[in-house]
């Protein structure tokens, strides 16, 4: 069976990045295949990436996962491979906490090596293309076989960089919840997932308030799809990754309630 | 030989939606290769993405052509697949006239299932994503050469959804066409293919009166390419499908002409 | 070991021709393996993705590299595929130039023929179409192990259409250099490579003089990374690819100081 490598990062596809890497990868080992997961992400935001990375890998085969969403790159950042406690998925990238909800979904990293001066790096190693000198070829190895151990210095697993995310909280009867990501669509995912939901008081088919910053108050239904509403129509919903989220049918929640990354959103079951 | 699955959808390229249903495939089905045709189709369009479908697939080679165009995901369309006459190439997807003029294309629907509730779907099925949770394992299962009929509830293959394109028609001496398609260089592809142009009149080389709406009338050259004209001049040709198309070289000739989808457009041969 | 065709274009991500030519090549040649190294390229220019080609071949594994950058696609230019003196890389694509860099870089072109009636090609070939039509059949056919002689007609390797990049040159102590790309970010790419910069008077963290056009003028640092200048501070650097180029620290370079391809800049080292 041939090895994977998935592939996520933000290097967009106007430039070679990505490209690049794939030639990297075919290179050093030809047989392994290269599943690219998304390289549209926000530019140099680690958060949404690591959301992304999280919610796709357990749709993938078990293997190497190359992530690089990188602000830093060239700075101090280590770059890490790590192995996570099930199904052994081996994670590459950069420890910034892009790959911490990740190895935290496979119940975390239980062995993991800096690779910053791996031997399998490619010379010269550039300042600011990590993802070709460094990540993919270590990527390459590692699903060719050869051992985590080898690709650089060992490191504590549990000294790893995390990802702090927000948690929602009741009070005053309103469920508190932050802002995620927003999508192109003007979509907000928020920090409430599938389990947060059966404390929420909320009950599909019925209405919930919704209190966004400056005195933004608006009604909306706890609906099961955005059909379940009109155009133009507020809706809470679980979303394909079983996360609440706040859409408007055919238009934009974001823009409506003034929602960003890390916005406070409370949502309060009407009667 | 390596078994293929085509994949063409607008789920476009900022989000994760392809790379997700290409890890199902690689899980389900690890030896299939996926080709991607296109995730760059007009959001929730079902004709441009049906035409787009029906003119590649024969550059493809047979097997399993999976295609997502889903704007009434989670309501009541069916999900399908469907054995063509010719060649037994397979098509997944909605039920919604997005595999209709590809069917047609291989001599039409000869078998085909209600696949909403396949065995092979993954649980829980999402209310909004069902390419990565229906469309993609069935394709992966059939691509790995499990029977159509397993995949779901059969159903007359006859009483699909299809896709009525406007005919074009003769009156007072002019071809009178209806824009398809327009790309994004504001190219307008019509609905006369290369079979109607014996009728039409139109002489290569020579010119050609273009009436479209509101009395818009302008000159046209009926040319083999656009260098046959000079910079800023419309011609009509036929494009890389052998569809009758219309543009202005270096130029955009759907604003100039005020052309979109569905609008008539008349072609007079001038002597 | 499977074969590989790489391929870049500058055909975007909205429209079908990626997906077909890779559908073209998969039919015809089954087991070859496609690597996109870049489909974004800025439409219709020449130079950029010569350069690009030339800067990821050495990434990548030899095999066959088609690349299509075709602005006079169905005019008079050659259609064509080269062997190069080093590692017997074959390069196929239209004569424009868009091979030369890449085929300077592995020695220069040593065998050459004429495509464009190539006994491979797809018939009825396309007057807007080639990469579908000629050079992806031509690449499949050539990957697949066919020989180089029997894609079409030898023609003189010696004669193919060249890519004149301008020479750095120095003046009153500045070296005069000329932006041979500009990014999305605004970082400009000058025409001196690594060897060029033992001569430049240029010192690693001392201050530079650049004088572009219209008599601006503002200090840089020649700096290893981004992050050695403060935001919005100009700096001048090695690329990924070891050129010069450049940016400013989370701004844009190019609107800054007014730079375009073929820009004139001057660099003046400061004590």
């Amino acid at each position: 069976m041939t090895e994977v490598v998935t592939f996520l990062s933000d290097y967009g596809y106007e430039d070679d990045f990505v490209g690049v890497c794939h030639a990297v990868i075919a290179k050093l080992a030809p047989d392994v295949r290269v599943i690219d997961l998304n390289h549209g992400l926000p530019r140099h935001q680690v958060r949404p990436a690591a959301l992304a990375l999280r919610n796709a890998l357990p749709y993938t085969p078990a293997g190497v996962h190359l992530a690089v969403v990188d602000p830093e790159v060239g700075a101090e950042r280590r770059a890490i491979a790590v192995r996570t406690a099930e199904e052994d998925r081996l994670l590459v990238g950069p420890d910034n906490g892009l790959l911490a909800l990740a190895a935290e979904r496979f119940g975390g990293a239980v062995e993991a090596v800096e690779i910053g001066r791996s031997p399998w790096r490619l010379e010269p190693v550039s300042h600011t293309f990590h993802g070709r000198d460094i990540f993919a070829p270590v990527a390459a190895y590692l699903a060719s076989g050869w051992a985590l151990a080898e690709a650089g210095e060992p490191i504590d697993a549990s000294d790893l960089a995390g990802l702090e995310l927000p948690r929602p909280r009741h009070e005053d009867g309103a469920l508190v919840a932050h802002v995620l990501t927003v999508d192109r669509f003007g979509n907000a995912a928020l920090n409430v997932g599938h389990d947060d939901l059966a404390d929420s008081g909320l009950r599909l088919g019925r209405p919930v308030l919704l209190e966004a910053g400056a005195g933004r108050r608006r009604r909306a239904q706890y609906a099961v799809t955005f059909a379940d509403v009109a155009p133009g129509e507020l809706l809470v919903y679980e979303d394909a990754w079983r996360t609440l989220a706040v859409a408007v049918n055919r238009g934009n929640a974001a823009r409506e309630l003034a929602l960003r990354p890390d916005s406070e959103l409370r949502l309060r079951p009407e009667e």
